[in-house]
This record gives C-alpha cells, sequence and structure tokens, in this order.
C-alpha cells in the first residue's frame, strides 16, 4: 500500500523564542515522510534538491523505508531555503529570507516505480506544480490530499480551481479556509469549500485542533495541551504524514477511520514541536507513538447517561 | 440538592453584526439560573436590582424553580446596566455603558432558608463581595465554583487570592488565566493557578473550547462548531450553570463526573449564542439538551485499536 508524496525538502533556519538553528533539514515532503514512515512503507518521494543536500540525510531517508527516484538532484544550484523567526504566542512567525533556488525549476516526474500507488500527499506548491503530478498517473489513486496556501489563493486562483476538482481531501488553516470561501464562520466555510471539489475538508487551528468536513458530518481532534510549543516549523506537514499514512497503513478511507488518522496526525504533530525542525520525529517509537495516542483519548473521552 | 448561585440580574444592550436590542433581561447570576434550572431545583439566587427590574421576568424564573428570597430590590435606583459592541469575529467586543446603579451597593444577604446548599456557584463580582458570601455560609458546601475577571486581578488582587484559597474550582478564560498566573502556556497556567488554592480549574477559551485541569488530568471539551454565533453575551455564565447543575444534579463531584459537566456546559452555552440574550435558553426542551449532548459525543468519539 505504497503512498507518494510530493512536496519541498528544504534548509530551514529557524528562531524561536528557546533558541534559534542554523540550516537544519526541512521542507513539506521531509516532514510527511517522516511521519508517514511510522506507517506505511515504502513511502515514495517527489521533490527537488541542491548540489548541498547532505547525503546522511538522504540515507536516513532511505533507512525509513522512504524512496527517493522522484527526488530530482540539481548539480549547479542550492537546495531551497526559508529561515523564519516566531513571535511570543508561537502562531504567527516572520519571514526572513526565501530563496527559492533549485525551487524556482521544479518540474516534478512520476517515476515508473511510483505509478499504482493508492495514497498521493501533495505538500503545498505552485498549483500547476500539483496538478503535473496528477497528470502523470496511470492509475488515480484511492485517496488523493492537498494542501495549499493563501499566497496561491491570491496569485493562481485559477490553477487552484482546478485542481481542487481532482483532490478527495482538502488540509487548510482557519485563516486559508476563509479566504478560500470568503466565509468568516468555518462550518459556512466548509459547506462552500466542499462544493469546489473535495469531499472531505480538514481545517487545521493550530493550538486549537482540527475539524474534519464530510456532507453534514463533523469531526473535532484537539491539539495536546503542552507546556511547552518549542518549534512549530513542520507541525501541520507532520499531522498530514500521520494523517495520511494511518489511513495507508489501515486501506480504510471511511469518515470513521479517517477521525482516527486525525488523531494520529495530531499525536505526530505533537511530537514535532517539541523539538527544532525534523529533531524529535526522527527519534519517536512505535511506544511514544501508541502512549501519545492513548493521551489523546484521556484528554476527550467522557460518559454520560442521558436520563 | 440545592444550589446558591450569586451574580448580577441586569439590564443589556447588545449590537452584534446580525443586529442590536434595546434593554434585556442579562446578568451573570440571571443565565446561571437559566441554564442550571434544566437539571436542579432549587436554584437559590442572591442577586441585587432596582426598581426597573420587570416583576413578570421575576415570575418567569420563579415558574422554574429559582428561589428570589436573596435578590435585593432597591427601591429608588435603576438595576445594573451594560450595553456592548460585538466586532465581526464574536471574539472581542467594546463595552459602550457600564452603569453599576445598584451594584454599587451590592452587600449579598444569605437568607436563612438557603443555608445547607451543597452547591456554590460565585459569578463574577468583586472579590469582597464573593467572600462576604463565603462566610456568611454555616456549612461550607461540597463544592464551590468561582468567576472572576482580569479587572479584579489588577484592582484587588489581595481579595481575588483570599477568596480563591476558599473555592474548590476557578473558570477563568484563557487571557485571563494567562494573567493570574503570569504564564503563557496555558499548561503552565493552569500549574501555578494550581497552587493559589482551587483544586481544579476551568480554562475557556469560547469558541475553541475549554480545559479543565486538575492535578495532572487534563481534559478538553469543544466548543460545537455553529454556522453563526449570534450572540455571544451570558455563553461563559451559562456554561458555569450548566456545569455546576448537572454536578448538582448527579451528587457527583469527581474529575470524571466534571469532564461530562463540562460537556453539559457547552451544550448549554451553544444554545445561549443561537439568540440574544437569554431568549434561546427560555425555550430548550430536554429533548433539545439531550440532542445537543450527543452532538457533542459524536464530535469527538473516535475509536483506534493500538496493534
Amino acid at each position: 500500500m505504497s503512498l507518494i508524496t510530493v512536496g519541498t525538502m528544504a534548509f530551514d533556519a529557524i528562531e524561536t523564542p528557546f533558541g534559534k538553528t542554523d540550516k537544519i533539514i526541512g521542507g513539506s515532503a521531509t516532514y510527511v515522510a517522516y511521519a508517514a514512515s511510522n506507517f506505511v512503507k515504502p513511502v515514495q518521494q517527489i521533490s527537488i534538491v541542491g548540489y548541498d543536500f547532505p547525503e546522511e540525510e538522504m540515507q536516513a531517508l532511505r533507512a525509513r523505508g522512504v524512496e527517493l527516484d522522484g527526488v530530482e538532484i540539481v548539480k549547479d544550484k542550492p537546495s531551497f531555503f526559508w529561515s523564519g523567526r516566531y513571535h511570543e504566542d508561537m502562531n504567527t512567525r516572520d519571514t526572513l529570507v526565501t530563496d527559492l533556488n533549485v525551487l524556482a525549476d521544479f518540474n516534478p516526474i512520476v517515476p515508473d516505480s511510483y505509478q499504482g500507488a493508492e495514497f498521493l500527499m501533495l505538500g503545498n506548491l505552485m498549483p500547476s506544480i500539483q496538478m503535473k503530478v496528477i497528470d502523470q498517473l496511470k492509475t488515480r489513486p484511492k485517496l488523493v490530499v492537498m494542501d495549499t496556501m493563501n499566497f496561491w489563493m491570491a496569485s493562481a486562483m485559477e490553477d487552484l480551481e482546478a485542481v481542487l476538482k481532482k483532490v478527495d481531501l482538502l488540509l487548510v488553516n482557519d485563516g486559508e479556509a476563509r479566504q478560500l470561501s470568503g466565509q468568516y464562520s468555518l462550518v459556512k466555510a466548509a459547506k462552500t469549500i466542499l462544493q469546489m471539489g473535495p469531499k472531505y475538508l480538514i481545517i487545521k487551528k493550530g493550538e486549537h485542533g482540527a475539524l474534519l468536513f464530510h456532507g453534514e458530518d463533523v469531526f473535532f481532534a484537539p491539539a495536546l495541551p503542552l507546556e511547552d510549543v518549542f518549534d512549530p516549523t513542520g507541525a501541520g506537514d507532520t499531522f498530514a504524514g500521520g494523517f495520511i499514512g494511518h489511513l495507508a497503513k489501515t486501506k480504510d478511507i471511511s469518515f470513521n477511520n479517517m477521525k482516527t488518522a486525525i488523531i494520529v496526525g495530531s499525536a505526530m504533530a505533537s511530537f514535532c514541536v517539541e523539538k527544532f525542525g525534523a529533531t524529535r520525529l526522527k527519534e519517536v517509537t512505535k511506544e511514544d507513538i501508541d502512549r501519545r495516542v492513548q493521551q489523546f483519548k484521556d484528554l476527550v473521552s467522557f460518559e454520560i447517561e442521558l436520563v
């Protein structure tokens, strides 16, 4: 049951109230791969890196069952670089540097060995690039999940609308859901977005949890209340990786199983924020994940007799 | 199993993006009484009103099992009046008018007939007034719940600290928890506040739900995702009334039952915001409440097998 993940592999330099990093490994596809590979193998990565992307990081991914045949290595350009500084509340950040570098030339090619994958995770990229991947697949995956961002709503709305018609599930944050729908109420925003193509919508609300909408059904998953959010970078992609990883593992894309998948995604995201970058994700064990999922169960379980 | 509720009975004039009201009945004790009286009788009210408080509103409360022996009627002054305007996001508001009127003279007297009550809800009032009520009770209630606000943290912190030492459960919103504790992380804020007296802490996050803390335990209840929040006035007091009403009905103050009580409180609050003021609360039936509680169960229930 293979999973294709398309997105960036990058260097990030991060400042938070807790400290700062030099260039560390980041990128949406990296986080998705680290999260999803706990649940499904192979994870088939499509991305682009420059001459400077460390071979040991590639090896670390391969060791977890991540296939890199779809990762183009550009010999004469550096990898995508992003640098940002988080504010005290950890919910807002300033971007300090965005060097597209190799990303400006990203023309994803789906290797033959990836054909037939049943799950596709389209990380946040220019919508026309996401579409190129969809167009190359000879068999439509069982489930196509896409992430996007407000930038494309402002600059490439027509392309974005075309991709939305091709996917099963859209994953955005609350601000993006409001911008895409033109509705302030998230319930109304969901109704509007579910008319635009996807049959499922997840609205991520960061520390306030996530909502899953499908038809008239709605499910809410909290974020785990944490003493400290050390570094939120990659938490959304880690959530996506845990979510689609669980679905691919269980081969069940029912609404009921998506609820469970959201809890798994939230559990993975709660690890991600505990250390800089993907550091914590590289360490977590199956036992850690099981224990964390149980914490989510305890967090929301209640009993009531209606008498 | 009686419940004493102490707080304001007032006139409110409210503007929201959906419309505006003339003076309608409000006040923390009013909302607590309307919510709690679905679960427990009698609700024993302690408050103060002026010559202008309508007798039919008093009758409406009495008809629901609310005792008003502890409500002082001042013949020569008008009732407390508040007017406010909500912003588009419905989470923030501007206060337009605060006329304390009779509230400036509030000196609560606990009637003999209220002695022996096992539950006490101290609505948001000057801490010294809350203390006066505690001091008059001949038997300590089984559970004392208090609400407060940031205004008292700035203007009467010493009195507030004294009351905190006397109560079992504090109910505040996220901003107030941060101000009271000096901690941004709500988990850290909870640890600090649980050192200040109360053994239980509920942090209300409005549309983002509520957290219950007790020792190392934590429970999270979502708010119901609503198409429209029509008027949030009184939602917090309605939550408190549903919460303590359920506890009083079931005579069970365990952490487990408090989880259920928070869901009941959240359900009652979700009705409150559907119409102006207490309008919707006056209409809801037991069937409405049961159905709403079931919606909360559906909203957060998920199944997972850890294999």
